[in-house]
Formats: C-alpha cells, sequence, structure tokens
C-alpha cells in the first residue's frame, strides 16, 4: 500500500486483487514493524475495529454495495478527533482521566460513513500547538526522509502513518500549517481547506477562528476525494492545462530567509510552470511583513487557547510539555480589545488580499521556509521557538487570511504551496492537480 | 404628512396631489416648529440640500422617472451615519473637529439613489450606547405621546422625526433594541433586520457584533420598503392569514417584573390573535436567565466600544456624557479569554434558540417590559441605569442571538416584539404585517 493512492486501491479493491482485509492487516503489520523499530507515529491502534470494519466493507463489497472511493481503505484519525469508544487525548497527557467518546466526531462519523477503516489515533504536538511535532510524552515522530529530523507538525504521526504505508491517508487539522508542515516533510500532499468547510466538533479546538480539518495524503487526487467525505461537498477539482494559468507570487515576507534548498526547488518550479506556459505573476504584498508585529503577542491562537485551556492549566500546568504551556500562556496577558483589534487587523489584511490576488488562479509560496530540521538541534528552547516560528510563518499566513492550500512535494522535505483565498477550494485543488504532473 | 405611510405618499405625488417640493417644505416647516417649541430631534437640518433634493425628484416625476417608492419623501438619518458633506458626530462633542464626510455611508448612498429627500441628522444617545435617548450635549428628545416622558433611544430623534410628520421614516440603527424602544416610546413600527442585511460601513460602531441597521416608519409596509432600498433585496412579506400562523410565546425571562399595563397590552394582544385562528404555543426558554450572568462584564457592547474608543476615551474622555463613558470603560476590564467565552456562550445560546423555535412562524414578546419613563426619573445614576437595563433587557435578547423584530405599537408607549431568528427577515415582516390590522 505504501505507494498507492486511493484511486489505484480502490481499482485493485474492485478488480479482486486485494481485499480490505488483506489491506488492513497489511497496515497493521507495518504499523507493528514501526513500533518495534522505535516509531511513534500511533498513540493508540484499533486493531480489532479496524479488521471488523474492514471484513465488513468486504461483504459489502461481495454483495455490490460501495459506498465511496474510501470503502475498505485504511485511515488514520489524528488524536484530537472524538472517535466513538476512544478517549481523546489531543497528544496530551491531561486528558487521559476522560471518559471514552460516546459518538463520532462529524468529520470522523462522515469517513466512517463513507467504508473507510479507522485504523488509529496518530501522535500529534500536544494538543496541537506547535509546527514541529515534538511531543514530550509520546515521543517525536521523524520523517522517513531521514530518521534524525523531525517529520513536522502538529499531524506528526498522521503524516508518517501515510508516508510509512501504514494508511492510504490521515485526517488532520490545520491552524497554522499543521497539515501542510508534516505533508512537506514527510513527501506528502496536504490539503489545508476554508476553515468552515470541515466540521470542527467534536475536536479539541486550538484556535476557534483559524482551525481547519482535511487530509493527508498521496496524490491531489486523494486529497479532494477525502475532502469530499469529510465536507459532504464533492468539488470538480479536474486538471486543466498549465498554459494560461495565472501563478502570482510574491517576494515579500514569505521568501524571507529562505533556505537556499527551498529557494532552488521554489524557482526550479517557476521555471517549469513557465516553460508549460503559465504565467508566473510577480506581486507585491508589504502588508504581509507587518503579521509578526499584529502577532507579537501571542495572536488569535494564544487568545483563543488560553480561553480554551486556563482551567486546565490551572489543574493540571504542571503536565504539559512546558513549550506548549507557555505558548498558551501567552494568552493570558491579551485583553478583550486587544482581540478585537486583531479580528480587525485580519478583516483589513483579507480585503487587501482580495484586491491584490483577484485575477490570480493561484498563489504560490513554498510551503515552508527550510527543510526538516534535525531533531537534535530543537533541544535548547530558544532553537525550538526560533524553527518553530519560521517553519509556521509560511502557512499560517493562509490560516490568518482564512484561506485554503495545497503543499506539493517537489524536493525530498519541500514542498510548494498551491494558495487561494476564503472559498476558493476547488480552484486551488484543480491547480495543484495541474501542477502535479510536473513533479514526477 | 404625519400620519401617512409611504405608499399614501406616493398615490399622492403620482396622482399630481401633492408635490416634493410641498411635502419637504411641510417636513422643513414642522421641524421649524418643533425647534421652536423647545424639541430636539435635530442635531443638523439640510434644508438647501433637502429642498434641491426635492425639486430634483419632482423634476425626475415630471420626466416620468420614479425610482422607488420613496422618491421625493423626506427621511431622516441617525447621526452617527456618514453622509457626504455632513460632519458625523454620533451625538458626541468629541468628533466636532473631524472633516465633513467625503462620501455617503453605503446605507445612505442607497437611500439617496432610490430618490429620499435626506432632511436632517437626528439626535440620538451618545455613541448610540443607551436605550433611553438621553443626550447631555444635545438635549433629550421627548415621546410626541407625554412630553415630559422620553422618546426613548438610542435612535430618539429619529423616532420623534417621524411621530412628529418632520420625515416619513427615519434611518435608525439597534444594538441592544435602539430602533424598537424608541418605536414603542413613539407609537411607531420599527424593523431591526439581522445585522449583517444592510452595511454598516461609513457608520460610527457601538458593537462590531451586535450593531444592525434599519428604518422605524409608520406601518409595516413602510419599513419592507425602506429595508428593500437599504438591504438592496426586496423581501416577499406580504401579510397572509393569522388562522394556523404558530406564534410562540415564552414566559421566561422576557415577561419578568413587566410593567402592569405592558403586561395587559400584551396578554390581549394574544388573546386577539387566538381569537382570529393564531396559535399562541407557550414554550421554555430558561436559558435566557442566563443572560444578566453572562453578560454581568459589560458583554459584547462594552468590550468592542473600549476598542474602538480606548484612544478617544484617553484624549477627551471628559468631553463625553459620563454614564457613556463609564459604560464603555466597564470594557477595559474584560480580557481576550473572557471575550472569547462571551462569543461561545452567544453560539451555544443561538443553538438553544434554534432548537426552541424550529416550528415557530414567529417569537412574540413585549418590546419593552415598561412604558416609556418619565425625564424626571433619570436623574440618579442609579435611576438610569436601573431603568436602562430594563428597558434594554428584551430587544437585546434579539441582537445577541443576531435575529430580526419588527416592533409593532399595540398601545400607547407600549411596542409588540414580533421576533424572529438569523435571516427570517421575511417571516418575521410578513408576520408582524398579517397582525398590523389588529391595531387600528
Amino acid at each position: 500500500m505504501s505507494e498507492s493512492t486511493i484511486a489505484a486501491l480502490a481499482a485493485r479493491l474492485a478488480a479482486g486483487q486485494t481485499t480490505s482485509v488483506a489491506l488492513t492487516e497489511q497496515a497493521l503489520a507495518r504499523i507493528d514493524s514501526h513500533r518495534r523499530a522505535g516509531g511513534v507515529a500511533f498513540i493508540e491502534v484499533d486493531e480489532a475495529g479496524a479488521l471488523a470494519a474492514a471484513r465488513a466493507a468486504d461483504q459489502a463489497r461481495a454483495a455490490g454495495l460501495v459506498v465511496s472511493p474510501l470503502a475498505g481503505l485504511p485511515v488514520s484519525i489524528k488524536d484530537l478527533f472524538d472517535v466513538r469508544g476512544q478517549v481523546t487525548r489531543a497528544g496530551s497527557r491531561v486528558l487521559d482521566g476522560n471518559a471514552p467518546a460516546t459518538a463520532d466526531s462529524p468529520a470522523v462519523a462522515r469517513l466512517r460513513a463513507a467504508g473507510a477503516v479507522l485504523i488509529g489515533r496518530t501522535n500529534m504536538s500536544e494538543f496541537a500547538f506547535s509546527g514541529l511535532g515534538l511531543n514530550p510524552h509520546y515521543g517525536t515522530p521523524r520523517t522517513p526522509l531521514d530518521t534524525e529530523r523531525i517529520a513536522g507538525g502538529s499531524t506528526s504521526g498522521g503524516a508518517v502513518s501515510v508516508a510509512g504505508g501504514m494508511a492510504v491517508a490521515a485526517l488532520g487539522t490545520d491552524t497554522g500549517g499543521s497539515i501542510r508542515i508534516p505533508s512537506a516533510f514527510c513527501g506528502l500532499t496536504g490539503f489545508k481547506p476554508t476553515a468552515r468547510r470541515v466540521p470542527l466538533d467534536g475536536a479539541v479546538p486550538l484556535s476557534t477562528s483559524l482551525d481547519s480539518a482535511g487530509p493527508l495524503a498521496r496524490s491531489v487526487a486523494c486529497c479532494a476525494a477525502i475532502d469530499a467525505v469529510l465536507s459532504g461537498e464533492a468539488l470538480d477539482a479536474r486538471p486543466t492545462t498549465l498554459a494560461g494559468l495565472r501563478l502570482y507570487v510574491t517576494r515579500d515576507f514569505v521568501c524571507d530567509g529562505l533556505e537556499a534548498e527551498v529557494a532552488q526547488a521554489f524557482e526550479d518550479m517557476l521555471s517549469r510552470l513557465s516553460a508549460q506556459g503559465a504565467r508566473i505573476v510577480p506581486f507585491d504584498f508589504p502588508e504581509l511583513r507587518r503579521l509578526p508585529e499584529i502577532n507579537a503577542a501571542g495572536g488569535l491562537t494564544a487568545a483563543e487557547a488560553w480561553a480554551l485551556h486556563r482551567e486546565w492549566l490551572s489543574r493540571d500546568g504542571d503536565r504539559y510539555d512546558q513549550r506548549v504551556a507557555q505558548r498558551i500562556r501567552r494568552g493570558e496577558q491579551l485583553s478583550a480589545a486587544d482581540y478585537i483589534t486583531l479580528l480587525a487587523e485580519r478583516r483589513a489584511m483579507q480585503r487587501q488580499a482580495a484586491e491584490r490576488l483577484r485575477d490570480a488562479d493561484a498563489w504560490l509560496m513554498p510551503t515552508v521556509a527550510m527543510r526538516p530540521p534535525r531533531l537534535d538541534a530543537l533541544d535548547r528552547d530558544e532553537d525550538f521557538f526560533a524553527t518553530n516560528g519560521l517553519v509556521l510563518r509560511n502557512p499560517s499566513v493562509i490560516n490568518f487570511l482564512d484561506g485554503c492550500a495545497v503543499s506539493l512535494p517537489v524536493a525530498p522535505g519541500i514542498g510548494l504551496g498551491v494558495c487561494g483565498l476564503h472559498g476558493q477550494d476547488a480552484r486551488v485543488l484543480q491547480v495543484a492537480g495541474s501542477i502535479e504532473p510536473l513533479l514526477h
């Protein structure tokens, strides 16, 4: 399964060349090998539930019933979603005492109704509050590209589960890059839809303004197929010709201080797109440089995370990853007026973006400004916070603008962000799908 | 003009029985009499501009051009809307030094494009921050029903302008009842639409979450005609039969401590509706009783007003109505987390309301729990704040729920609130229009 797309696996199932039970057993065997080799992609694996679902999918298929392209395929679930009968921990120890969820979150329920085999709960940055995926409680997932280097986060285990053939796709969330960063670091395709597209009920929130849920998978078509299930709305995202596409590129902010290899991969991609007849349109967006100042006090995420966590922190603060606790506690200092001003700044920047990108088919940027860093380079807090800030910088622009984006794997550990504004999900998937053939 | 509806005046204009210039001169003469009698409905009257617009409307009509039912009719504008060439003061002295607006706010521009004659800027509670309409800078408008009693606010002058035949309708705003309270106190019909329905750009905000703009006028049809202009969307709000309408009534919270005459008028109305075959459906909504606690620290309005006013207050705090300044300053104490919690409480109560009112055609309540109080009963701050709280209590429920409502004049100084949830504007106008014939 390791290199297969949803369509390829669905075709093999349809042709009788494999079964859901076989695919699920293969995924479980890979999880087992992964764990025996010290891998920490999963916090909890539901072997019995997965095999039962696989058997049910095979029986349904034998009876002529195939409810979706995902039917019978193993999918992993980020630990912050409620799954009936499982404890939702959000990568923390603070919620250990919670009762198992009595119902699936809507996103999970939709996957289950589509016939997906829910293989297990994946590791993550505690409460999804970092872009690196370090987790002192459950261990830190590494990218399959280089086991000395991190997988990225916060959907760290989800990315490793797909990259390692333990699931055909992962359900993740993205508040500042948490789908796209690990997709870039692990060689996958990730899709962060517009925030309101996929219901977030029954998922532990990080930032109610910025959170979104979406897939990490092996192709744009895989992402579109899962998005259709998660959102309940199939988008027409069929690839088009590259010739004439208006692909906007700004050097402002998102190209500052790129690692040389990232800059090179990005420029190479622009050249290849240009050679195919796409129009690379440079544009200015100097207001982006105000983002660090606008978010200097922690931004919407710190404010909203503090509102959720203040009781838990006062009771169980010493059980948190102290780097996470420290970031959440910044939200305590924000006043209501500061927060309201932040929301007004956000609306103003959204208007500016809409003007500047009015004629764009998509906005391209490096998903992340650097390749996956070495885990041992993040021991000191100052290195951790500086690296985390740089890694989150580019993808979080899109969350702030309430937009959507695909990350395409353009080179080992390097992603191309194909970005759009609010509700431009179909267009972004379409443009990403049109670029995808150039990757191989 | 004093008792005329838009339709009646439009018919007289169409029949050549009067002219826009005649109606405008009559309105200006009434304003003059009102002022000479000590009335303070207007902060600024644009006699020259109004007469020029009236002449233009008459000429257009003579040429066969009648752009809307409002063409050639005098309309008053609350002092917080930008009107090209006029200083926007929002009932305050703090903005005296501002330059005249260089453009109409969109709501005003739409009235102007519909041919309305913009007769002048009406008095209001300073910055719209009270439901009583007291204004120490420009005087306090009184209800025409009893000049010892207040007109209500914050659209105090707007209501008096219509009740006194100085305009056929008033453009007002409503953050917690500021259209409906003065409508009830002055014997008018007022419509507070769903907040996002009418653009609020170019209007001084009070609460960006709760503000809405709409008309005060002489009938439901007048309100619907103006709403169509203000929103750009004509609603089908034709009256229907009362028989079988499901009119929901809760005794929880909104019927606590009603003045006896208000309770009597409300019960009388329910009896008459029932006699016409409407179904009065009692329902429980105990969560409403949590509103005082939810808003104990000043609520969304204090938080959002403080975000806007903090600089002005630090510079010019002594020029504010000190009761207004005191209410705004409560917002300084709110943290971002308090505010975020408030928004979450709001969403939860919206969900409860949607469930409880799922099968309702409308929700009826007394617009205000009391009749217009005497001005001299509001001298002491504690009386002012207690009365203001009681007057705002019922209408502000609808703003908190992001709903819409009409206030119908059921008895002198007493309004019937015909209320709906988000986006139910057409239904609320329709039900109110169906009840209206019972009023006369």
